[in-house]
C-alpha cells in the first residue's frame, strides 16, 4: 500500500478512464489526488457515482505523491514530469513528450515488464495505436522473430480528446440533415468521410502518428531491425481503434500456430470464426480492457506472412488501462521495498 | 453510331448510373432500352428529369441490340448473358460471375484495352475495388514491374446496393438517438463501426471480395506472378471506396518518379500535399469519374515500396464508368466495321 497516487489530467477523456480503473481495481494507495489545469480544476467532478475534488496542478501538487499519471497534452507533460520527478514522485506519463528518450523505460506490460525497473523517476506509456499492434506481435516475434509489420490504421475519433467525439455526433446529425458541418478538432469533415491524416507531417511523407508507430515498435520489443510500414486513417467510429495488420516473419508460422500463440498470450482475446460473422467489431471492443484479434490468415504474398484483424479499446488498453497496469507494478515494487519508491 | 445499347438491371444503384452516364458522354446508339426484373420493371423512372421506360427482363430483350451493359446480382447475369450472347449482342457484364473465365477478357479501357478485341460476345467489368487498385498499379507496372503489393480496404456501402445506403443513414440516426438497430443489408451494426468481412468465407481464411483482388489483378495485369495480400473492410461512408496501397516493385522508385507517373497516367489525379492537408477524401470524389492519389511515399521497411492512399468513387470508375466506357469502346469498334457488332 503507498500513500498517495496522483492523476494529472484526470478531467480529460483518458483521465476519467484511469480515475474509474484505479478505484475498480482497488489500485492499492490510501488516497487518489485529482489535478487538472485551473480551466477545470475546482469545478464538480463525479466519477462512479461519488464527488472527487480536483486541484490545480502546481509544482507542490507533487509533494507527498509516490505515484503520479499523467494524461495531457506533450506541452503539459514537459512542464510537469520535472516538477514531479524531482519530489521523488514516479511518473507514468501517457503522452508522447518522454518517449523515444533512451533513459526513459516505454513499457507495456504484458510485452516488457523487466524495463520498468529501468526507471528513473519516469515511465512512458506508447501512443494507443503502437499498444495494441505490438501486443499481437510480441507472441508472434517471440516464436518466430517478426521482421517487419505493415499496418493500417482505423483509427476512433475519440483518440482525438472529448471534443472529437463530440465533433462526430453534431457532424454526423448535420450530414444527415443534409446541414453544413462545423469542424474545430479535425480539419476535414469527419461524418461519413475517412481522414488520412493523423498527427503533423514529417519529412519523407509520413505522419507524426505513423512514425510513432515505427519507433515506438521497436523501442518496445528491443529490436531496431524490425521494419514498419504504417499508414494511420482517422474513421467516423466513436471509440476503439482498429488495424490491418500484415506480420512478415523469419519462421513460418500456420495461421493455427498463430491463433494458438495468440490464443495464449496474455490480455488478447481471439475472436476468430469467419462462418459464423465473427470477429472484433469496434462497437463490441469499447469498455473493454483486452486486445481482440480475428481474421488470422496466412499472406499467400510472402513466404512467411500472417495478416489479421485487431480491435482494441484506444482509451482503455491504449492509454488509461496501459498506464494503470505499470503503476499497478510500481506500487508492488514499492511495497515489497517497504513504501519507499524505487530510485536507482 | 450503333442502333441499340440496352442497360440491364437499370433502376440499380449503378444502373442509374449507367444510364446518366449513357446520356451524359452521348453514347453513339439511336436508342437506349432499359431492362430490370419484374420487381421494379413498368415503375416510373427518371433520369436526368426524363422518365424513360424499363422493360421486363427476358430473353427476346436482346432482339436487335448491338450492346448491352449489365448490372445485377451474379445469379440474374449466369441466366441473361447466354439470352444476349445467343442473339449477338456484345455484353459488357459488372457482375462475378463470368470474371475469371479464361474466354472473358476481364478489361479496364487505361489498363488492358487491347483485351477487348479478344471477346467472344462478352467483356467483364471487374470488381470496384480491384479497379482503383489496378489503375494505380499500371503506371509503376510498367515503370518499375511490381511484384507483390498489400491493400486494406476502406470500402463504402453504396457498393452493397441502394438498401445499403438506406441502412446507413438509418442505422447512423438510430446510433445518435440511442435506439436499436434494423439490420436487414449488414449482418452488424454499421453506424459507427467497421465491419471486416466483404463477401462470402472462402477457404484459407480470405473473404470472397478479397480473393477477387488477388485473381482480378492478375488477370488484368497478365501476370500471375504478381502477390496480392488484401484486407476488405466495411466503413460507415456513404459512397467511394477508399483503399490503403503498398505496392512493391522490382526496380526502386522513388517517391516523386512514382508521383510523376501516377500524374501522367490517364483517369488518374493525384492529390498530394500533405503540409497542406491536402489528399483524396471519399466525400470529395464522390460522383467523379477519375481514381484519386495521394499521401505517396517511400516505404522504408522493404528495398524497393511505394505506399499511398487511393480514392474512387465504386459505382462510377469502380462500375458504371468502366463499363460505360468498354462500351464506347465497342460501339467505336463496330461503326469502323459499319455498324456491325464484332465477332470473331
Amino acid at each position: 500500500m503507498i500513500d498517495t497516487i496522483a492523476v494529472v489530467g484526470a478531467t480529460g477523456a483518458v483521465g476519467r478512464i484511469i480515475v474509474e480503473s484505479l478505484l475498480a481495481r482497488q489500485f492499492p494507495a490510501r488516497r487518489i489526488k485529482l489535478l487538472a489545469s485551473p480551466r477545470t480544476a475546482g469545478k464538480p467532478f463525479t466519477v462512479a457515482g461519488a464527488t472527487m475534488d480536483v486541484e490545480v496542478l502546481r509544482p507542490e501538487s507533487f509533494e507527498g505523491v509516490q505515484i503520479a499519471i499523467g494524461s495531457t497534452p506533450d506541452e503539459v507533460a514537459a512542464e510537469f514530469v520535472p516538477w514531479a520527478v524531482e519530489r521523488g514522485t514516479v511518473v507514468v506519463d501517457e503522452s508522447g513528450y518522454f518517449r523515444m528518450r533512451p533513459d526513459v523505460p516505454l513499457v507495456i506490460p504484458e510485452v516488457n515488464p523487466g524495463d520498468i525497473d529501468r526507471h528513473k523517476g519516469l515511465i512512458a506509456s506508447p501512443n494507443c495505436s503502437t499498444t495494441q499492434m505490438v501486443m499481437v506481435m510480441k507472441p508472434l516475434h517471440d516464436a518466430a522473430r517478426v521482421k517487419r509489420v505493415i499496418v493500417s490504421t482505423y483509427q476512433a475519433v475519440s483518440g482525438a480528446g472529448l471534443a472529437a467525439t463530440s465533433e462526430l455526433r453534431d457532424a454526423t446529425a448535420a450530414w444527415l440533415e443534409g446541414r453544413g458541418e462545423v469542424r474545430s478538432v479535425f480539419s476535414h469533415p469527419i461524418a461519413a468521410n475517412l481522414i488520412p491524416q493523423i498527427g503533423s507531417p514529417r519529412p519523407g511523407g509520413s505522419t507524426s502518428e505513423e512514425l510513432k508507430m515505427v519507433h515506438e515498435t521497436r523501442k518496445i520489443l528491443g529490436d531496431e531491425s524490425i521494419g514498419v510500414c504504417a499508414t494511420c486513417i482517422r474513421v467516423p467510429v466513436a471509440n476503439c481503434h482498429s488495424e490491418s495488420i500484415l506480420i512478415e516473419t523469419e519462421r513460418k508460422l500456420s495461421a493455427a500456430e498463430a491463433r494458438r500463440l495468440l490464443e495464449n498470450a496474455p490480455g488478447i482475446v481471439v475472436v476468430d470464426d469467419l462462418a459464423s460473422k465473427l470477429y472484433p467489431l469496434p462497437r463490441d471492443c469499447s469498455g473493454r480492457d483486452e486486445v481482440f484479434v480475428g481474421r488470422i490468415r496466412e499472406d499467400d504474398s510472402s513466404p512467411c506472412g500472417i495478416a489479421l484483424w485487431c480491435v482494441s479499446d484506444n482509451l482503455r488498453k491504449g492509454a488509461a488501462t496501459n498506464a494503470v497496469q505499470i503503476a499497478e507494478h510500481l506500487a508492488a515494487r514499492m511495497a515489497a521495498r517497504g513504501g519507499v519508491p524505487v530510485r536507482p
